[in-house]
């Protein structure tokens, strides 16, 4: 869809123009009440559901949506019920305008130039979006991590278009750790001589080298130790059951975790013996994290890790309310349902019930779970039944239309 | 000191010849029973106490050993009683022989060829170090981290030689998550362009780069998340208390924590008002980070980190039976304290307890102090009174010869 209007941004900048990426499942009825918006998270997009088909109406190979567990016909979200939209975020790398693309005022790719964009920036795009699809009210918005966190900003800046919000892993703001850790990918990224101060597209390169490190440091935060020590403990390389997987699409064989800037061919490490070795492989976690980050470093945007964890950053619903979480969420209207992961120490369960305490300070009708899942922050992107559980209650009970 | 005999190391590989640096506190007595050997952990030295003089006969600045808060006149570690060993490791880059000397063989600097070294390497030179000094029994073995790991590892390999070890912010061996921070900050170093595959010495550079990032992620693990939060929390650049410090040398003024690289100056912000940034310094605890980057990157040897990490990495005194601790503990007849601190997640509680609990398994006389501290794994430099409390009647009563 595209937008002539300019938007003005958190930060005072506007987008003249831009374009935003997104998919619908399901039917919007006549009265266009049973529209479900879902947010995205760090590094996914508008593919929220099914899979794509190939020229000769085959499956493509790894197409199927990042939250293909929850939503379709017959899933949680049903999409036989539900109206479901996907929509790719301003900044992204996945269709939408980003700093890949041509700033239309110069005429080269913005880089870096690309304006900072915030959670209430995306929300406002969304609500634009909405508007053209005629679409007043939804009947819920829901969304993961950063996702949960334009779900909450939904029921504050738009409390009468959302019926119901469905916050999962979130919180209401980011603790010092949180920015340390998006810190120490961004300088990854921004110190990689191949990035050029952000200009790198005119150089033909990728600041792949920052971008393996902060994914390597995203996926270490993503995981719950437990299911670290489960599943890799203290392996070395090619112990390890290859056909297993954890978290997020960890489809890695290990042996493709080869980073040919450690400058050495590896060699298979006999079990329970050393290679003693520092810049090769020697335990399974080691080539699952450089498999990872190779892979993202293929396909992820650099100025739009930038940009994305910028967001995580500065959202802060209380901060203008003296750092008062209550009265922040005063304005929403909103019923709620939130969910958070025993494990999860990115976004630990006590961040979900400040949100909870604040909405219960303000009578608002709330639902809260707390699943007791190993597998960490990732579990919001797993099929664990007890969760998927409580969300298809939700929406089969409250939500209905 | 310097050997001349070779010394074998567990890889296989095998050390001509070397140097270690150390120092002593206080005086041995007649039978040579008040030796207490501290070992060391990632980024530390021999100098473990007091200070140095300039030559003018004033005390130089920040030149306070690492330890001075347990170790000297009077202190629990008391060197009026006690004579104190501090010794720096082999591949250390404080003095003793590592990567950034040449090797006697070659007549290059060892560089990426300084062979891999474990704590049991560490032990044997330790032990060598005190043969030379004449003493066969250590009244104790002390250290923190790494150093504790080392402590335990002299109760193993030299069981009739240490009557009491003390380890403190330890563990039987790494986590899958431990070993993936390092292998992240590792792998930080290694892809920077002037690693040069570990031999950039030849070439006049550094890879500051990659030793910045490494630092960064230490740092965060070094901390709670909860003192993070007390003390910088989301408190944008210079509304801090300047003068404040946490953890680990802090002493870094917040307008000092600039990385060139970001490529602009850095303007003061206005107290809760965001710049809409993304490489520029935006959040105190952004600007504590780079300048712990900056300050390691500038002394601190890219090879050295490799090979300590990577001997944390290793150390692992269950491995040889099937992972029993109890068994593998069964070797050791020192008494041991051990301490630990409730938000130290880098080496858990829990990590102590298992050390614990397989030296009741054997029988051994154990003591245990689990601090409730808020500084996470940096407790165990700083001067908390009920640690400190503890070391001193430990010292006082079971170790006092």
């Amino acid at each position: 869809m595209h937008f002539d209007e300019p938007l003005l941004l958190q930060s005072g900048a506007s987008i003249r123009a831009y374009d935003l990426s997104y998919e619908t499942y399901g039917t919007l009825n006549v009265d266009k009440s049973n529209a479900v918006l879902i947010c995205h998270a760090l590094n996914a997009s508008h593919h929220v559901a099914g899979v794509y088909l190939d020229e000769t109406g085959h499956v493509k190979d790894k197409s199927e949506g990042w939250w293909d567990s929850m939503i379709g016909p017959g899933k949680p979200v049903d999409t036989d019920q539900f109206f479901v939209i996907g929509v790719n975020n301003l900044g992204s790398c996945f269709g939408s305008t980003g700093p890949m693309q041509v700033n239309p005022d110069t005429n080269e790719v913005y880089g870096a130039n690309f304006p900072v964009v915030t959670v209430q920036d995306w929300v406002s795009a969304q609500a634009r979006l909405l508007d053209v699809m005629g679409i007043q009210t939804l009947a819920a918005v829901m969304g993961g991590s950063l996702g949960g966190m334009q779900a909450l900003g939904w029921t504050l800046q738009y409390p009468d278009r959302v019926r119901h919000a469905v916050v999962v892993a979130s919180a209401p703001n980011l603790t010092a750790e949180n920015i340390a850790f998006n810190e120490v990918a961004r300088r990854a990224i921004v110190t990689d001589p191949d990035f050029h101060g952000g200009h790198f597209y005119r150089y033909g390169v990728l600041p792949k080298r920052g971008l393996r490190i902060a994914r390597m440091i995203g996926h270490i935060t993503y995981l719950s130790d437990d299911v670290m020590n489960e599943k890799f403990g203290r392996q070395l390389r090619q112990t390890v059951d290859l056909q297993s997987s954890v978290g997020e699409p960890c489809e890695a064989p290990p042996q493709a975790g080869v980073d040919a800037s450690a400058g050495s061919a590896l060699q298979p490490a006999k079990r329970d013996a050393y290679k003693y070795t520092t810049q090769e492989i020697e335990f399974e976690i080691e080539s699952y994290l450089r498999y990872q980050g190779d892979k993202f470093a293929e396909y992820f945007d650099a100025n739009t890790y930038l940009l994305i964890t910028r967001a995580l950053d500065y959202f802060d619903p209380a901060s203008e309310f003296g750092g008062d979480l209550s009265r922040a969420l005063a304005k929403a209207r909103a019923k709620f349902l939130l969910v958070s992961f025993t494990t999860d120490w990115r976004f630990s369960p006590a961040r979900s019930r400040e949100i909870v305490k604040a909405l219960l300070d303000n009578q608002r009708d709330v639902s809260y779970a707390e699943i007791d899942a190993p597998h960490g922050h990732d579990a919001f992107l797993l099929d664990d039944a007890r969760y998927i559980g409580v969300v298809r209650s939700y929406f089969k009970s409250k939500v209905a239309v």
